[in-house]
């Protein structure tokens, strides 16, 4: 009797082509039986060129007939949109109402954060106007692969799947000159044509403001619940509380707040200096009805960090605990 | 025989209901003659209700009946929209790509300098979704007179007009969730229904991004050349670089470069940290093709001045020698 699980098991050692994760992950494994000496296997193959495609059932092919007990291996390739096999358990929405607060930043923190406790975690850039984030995985150049109707995500260093508009241009210092409709259709299309496959945490980086970008994802994407950054300026408060209130006429939970930029430490001394101003963390946290807060003090060594593309380096045992009790915060489903 | 000028002159002594500006400023004395002992004067009476209008009208006859040699004078008061009246010498756009570099702060500062400079300057926020000029000046709550048709700006303190989506607002902490062709709607509205009158300078804030708000304002209004705002963030460089290329696609000359937040001066010392990273400033005025740079340091005087509605009272010499600079860049008039 062949055991299942450890087809299974035989397959997680399949990467599908261009992705750099199986086809287990990828949820690519539409159907898998097996019946005396004889497996059956249907293969999704989605956003894939026909060759990759011929690779990936040989590849199948030859690591099930690898397993004790198996003398025939039946593949059938089928085709699919990356919508049918995409599983994502909570879509994560990271906003901020205000430029420049450090929300790409938070974004990719709290990614990399869920990524170390074991989670598969993805990141929907939004912010088609101006994508930062994968200049923060060091992604510069990198070309995701794909076919004409469905994209594979980038993967970062440490297994974070990355989709950004920055990805599919040819100069990441292209401007992107579109309007909204066009924006907010591209972003449909991230989250609906990209294989993102099994995933327990999609985070989605939102643009400032609330018109177009963070509309069309709070209103077409399920959305579990939204994480909301801010800088201790007053300025930036007043427009991060526009946010707060555009998420709760959308009946989209605040999670948590991040106060970034909160102190600097001098070099050298334990004298903090808070450039910014004082904290507004307590407020908007009552404003956003959550008590789930954390800071982020302002350190060349994190902007650096993001300037080189190796955000994944930095380690906060604040961010990672804010990320943890994040994670087990009560939200529905996507 | 009556002098015009001394007419012009007191005429400069009545104000316009609600916009705290005089007659002459705003462009509204449409007509002046005299003829013998006898005064005709035609005025626009834009953006002004019914009981205005008639105040407006008694007053210019009051004025002109005290002129040594005048006996009676013919007050006509005519309709007119605020886009026939205005003469707006040189707009200026203040753009960023990136949000939170200080975009709004260096509006503010440029219009602060020109205005000191004896200028008349107005602000045009047209960061719809993230409007922060009116906190800068203290504007917090103020309302803007008007009718119908046409509103009168909100003048600062010391006499900068201002008109922003959240001097609309009943609460500026409401978000203006709106898609991006309403957005444009009310940047252009905000352009042909402000009773701007006359100026030297208006200086536009537009919001982050490439998309419908700054493509609003490069294509339908007259700006004459833009300010780039960045921080030394690479990050924040390679998405400014996209605001550049967008500049330059629909030709529109980049007047100069400020970089934000170059340096910390450690209180009490010498010392200056480059917290956000190394400076940028000369490789993008070289992509800008412009050699006007200035730099600001970050300066907890200048965010709590900003917090505070106080933006008028920093000083920078630097900052107001380019302005200065600016000021006589050669550019095509609006």
């Amino acid at each position: 009797m062949i055991s299942q699980a450890k087809l299974t098991h035989a397959l997680e050692g399949v990467l599908v082509p261009g992705a750099r994760r199986d086809v287990v992950k990828m949820n690519l494994v539409r159907a898998l039986s097996a019946s005396g000496d004889k497996v059956s296997v249907v293969i999704a193959a989605v956003a894939l060129p026909p060759p990759a495609q011929e690779w990936l059932k040989s590849k199948v092919e030859e690591v099930l007939k690898g397993e004790p007990g198996v003398k025939t291996v039946d593949v059938k390739v089928i085709a699919a949109k990356p919508a049918e096999v995409n599983v994502v358990g909570k879509v994560i929405a990271v906003m901020s109402g205000k430029g420049g607060v450090g929300k790409s930043m938070v974004a990719s923190l709290l990614a990399t954060s869920l990524q170390r406790e074991g989670k598969e975690v993805g990141i929907l850039d939004a912010d088609i106007t101006g994508p930062s984030i994968p200049r923060m995985f060091g992604l510069s150049g990198v070309k995701p692969a794909g076919n004409e109707d469905s994209i594979i995500p980038v993967l970062s260093a440490t297994g974070i799947e990355i989709m950004s508009i920055n990805l599919m241009l040819e100069n990441e210092d292209e401007p992107v000159i579109w309007r909204g409709p066009v924006v907010a259709k591209v972003i449909q299309q991230f989250w609906q044509d990209t294989l993102w496959g099994m995933l327990d945490y999609l985070i989605v980086d939102l643009p400032p403001g609330t018109s177009d970008a963070p509309l069309t994802v709070m209103q077409s994407l399920p959305v579990a619940g939204a994480v909301v950054v801010l800088s201790p300026q007053q300025l930036a408060a007043m427009v991060v509380r526009k946010a707060v209130k555009m998420a709760k006429k959308l009946s989209i939970p605040v999670l948590g707040v991040v106060e970034n930029m909160s102190y600097f430490q001098i070099p050298g001394s334990k004298k903090r200096v808070e450039i910014f101003g004082t904290s507004h963390l307590a407020e908007m946290a009552e404003a956003a009805e959550t008590t789930l807060t954390v800071q982020l003090p302002i350190d060349p060594k994190l902007a650096a960090l993001c300037d080189d593309g190796k955000i994944e380096q930095y380690r906060s045992k604040d961010f990672d605990a804010f990320a943890k009790a994040l994670s087990t915060a009560k939200v529905r489903q996507a």
